[in-house]
């Protein structure tokens, strides 16, 4: 036996028989889910969605199988142990691979009434096929949501993934802030921030990791180009810019293990902050705090980002104002529930949320941290544990 | 006037002109795009698609419109010089985006037969919102897949493009085979390789560079725990494999720039190389080279295909196959069309291709090389121009 940190099969086998319970509760005949995170969720397979498409396919009697292109087989047996584990050659092949799903979904008797969370394989990659419907001609009862919602609220397992995500976050972006100095370029910046984070988050962990993630391997801190000026465009790509005194940088980090992520940005500032920066941080760093007092059981997703506009209107700051006050984050960096208006989800024990309200001034630059908040039993705790004074945050000239 | 090699505003505007001879044709009122990539190609505007939706819309008149949230606007802008940029607050905020797209189509006259590329907004990182259908009460003709044939056929600021990540590719490869060594470990190599060719990429093209990618940044090249046994299973996920003599390696590159994307993988032995992976690696190289000849406009995708496969029949190799001989390649890693048995797409100059059969033998590991391939006028020419031959690719002990 070995060391491990990840999720393990009985916790998947768990969440299928919830899947399970909703599709008798439903009265389907059975489900086929098409999202590579729905069916690395409810099957612990991960995988790099293609033009090839992969399924989850489970009827009433809770028989599960995995449908998947030839190439897939051996990775889909190790990862899960299937039995039932349906191969189709390649795509598109003599015979489209649709058609043998539908072999599949008949032997399995799933032939009357069908669940499933998209209606058919997403066009990815150059991806041609029928919808679900078309394919069975009868409607396909949509069960999206209910996995969504399911994967809103974390186990002890996921949190504790995302609990060490945490940590190398950190490290990559202590060290993005230790090597942005005027002069040098966001590019150098980063790469030497992420090739050491990653070199020393293998180098501890060894093989208790994997990133099992399709946009990141190791640890790492970025600007996208949310640099000077540019902070003001949240979530712009990146540029190769120099720094310059006066900028102010909106960093993120990305360290997925096992496919779990966790979020961490920070708004910095290259040397003494002006009047009207210290005003900007100032009120982005309440209003953050405002929104950390306000998540707790049994509120709504929507009063936390009331409780945010409420600030802002107070102190006249809608004019800087772009996005919600955050959203949930887990085996995606960006999920739902989202820290709304109109999203009024609930809060539960065990949702994460990254919480991240912020604040823009087109000729200045991007106000915004953000941080990873598990909801607890009794109120909520903070994840993440980087600085967020301005003290701390300002990079010496 | 700043030197620049990405694609020009005529150029967004030319395929725009496409589609709208497309939709007068197939007399739609209007055309709806969703996918991230279709818009790109059409207008230039490059986004991660998030929860928040984002859409291009023209009408008959060929009047253009981009729909994005608040927090996308001015990049919006900056990206295309539209007029017409119509923006919601925030998804979901009180009204769902939708009933403002609905707005904006009535607004623009696209009320009656519309054309879109998928059914609504895809469920994006937990989006959740009804289809077009749906929104408008009227079936929605698809587009889809007449953009996708366009985007097929590549220009020539497009193929300058690739010509210039096969170089940066290049270079990755050739650091990442300098640091493969036993005893190393993959993410140590890769790294190391990816560092050292990103920030000589970044100082050598200086301005003229930018990703423009969802998935990378800079150059880099990787194994995706493609080592030893591992390598039998193609697209595997990274795991953190130290090198061993007598491995087998499949490696892979990536530098995007300004979106569009070359491939470039060798199978490398830490040699020397036993007598059977000599064999495999012998008919691996030779299968490639069956399709590189069969490669010529006029020819279609399923004639190099079947080629590739008389080659694997009549050398008893059918037992280590896995997938189809290639795909298109361009803004995306993967699209289409497929060098595959099942897609008789006619071969055309522009059309460039991943060119990439594989032999994959359980125990030993998995044999393929991919180079990126132009169809020309005459034949066809192979744009990436590392070693293919076992003796540059034996890593020695």
């Amino acid at each position: 036996m070995r060391p491990s940190i990840q999720i393990t099969r009985s916790e998947f086998d768990d969440r299928a028989a919830l899947l399970l319970d909703h599709l008798r509760a439903e009265n389907l005949d059975g489900t086929v889910l098409f999202d590579n995170f729905h069916i690395v969720y409810c099957t612990g397979f991960a995988f790099f969605p293609t033009e090839r498409p992969i399924a989850f396919i489970m009827n009433r009697l809770g028989e599960k199988a995995l449908f998947v292109p030839s190439l897939e087989v051996d990775h889909a047996r190790i990862q899960t142990g299937f039995a039932r584990i349906d191969q189709y050659a390649e795509y598109p092949c003599d015979s489209h691979p649709m058609e043998t799903l539908k072999t599949t979904l008949s032997k399995m008797g799933v032939t009357g009434r069908v669940g499933a969370d998209t209606d058919g394989y997403p066009a990815i990659l150059g991806y041609r096929g029928p919808s679900l419907t078309t394919l069975l001609g009868i409607p396909v009862i949509p069960v999206g949501n209910f996995i969504e919602d399911l994967m809103m609220v974390k186990s002890a397992a996921e949190l504790a993934l995302m609990r060490e995500s945490v940590k190398w976050s950190h490290l990559a972006h202590r060290l993005l802030q230790r090597y942005t100095r005027v002069g040098a370029t966001e590019t150098e910046a980063s790469l030497r921030a992420g090739h050491e984070a990653t070199l020393a988050m293998i180098d501890t962990l060894g093989s208790l990791y994997r990133a099992q993630s399709m946009f990141w391997e190791g640890a790492g801190a970025i600007y996208r180009g949310q640099i000077g000026r540019h902070s003001a465009i949240p979530h712009a790509m990146a540029n190769n810019v120099v720094f310059q005194p006066g900028d102010v940088l909106v960093s993120g980090t990305l360290a997925p293990l096992w496919g779990y992520n966790s979020e961490l940005e920070r708004t910095m500032i290259i040397g003494p902050a002006s009047s009207e920066q210290q005003r900007l941080f100032t009120h982005m760093k309440a209003a953050q705090e405002v929104a950390f007092d306000a998540l707790r059981p049994g509120a709504r997703c929507s009063d936390v980002d009331r409780a945010v506009h409420a600030y802002y209107e107070a102190h006249d700051l809608m004019g800087y104002w772009k996005h919600h006050s955050g959203h949930g984050i887990g085996l995606r960096n960006h999920e739902g529930p989202f820290l709304d208006v109109g999203d009024h989800t609930e809060l539960k024990p065990g949702m994460v949320f990254a919480v991240e309200p912020g604040l823009y001034a087109p000729e200045l630059g991007g106000f915004r941290h953000s941080d990873t908040v598990l909801i607890t039993e009794d109120g909520s705790e903070l994840l993440t544990y980087y600085p967020r004074d301005l003290e701390s945050l300002t990079i010496p000239l």
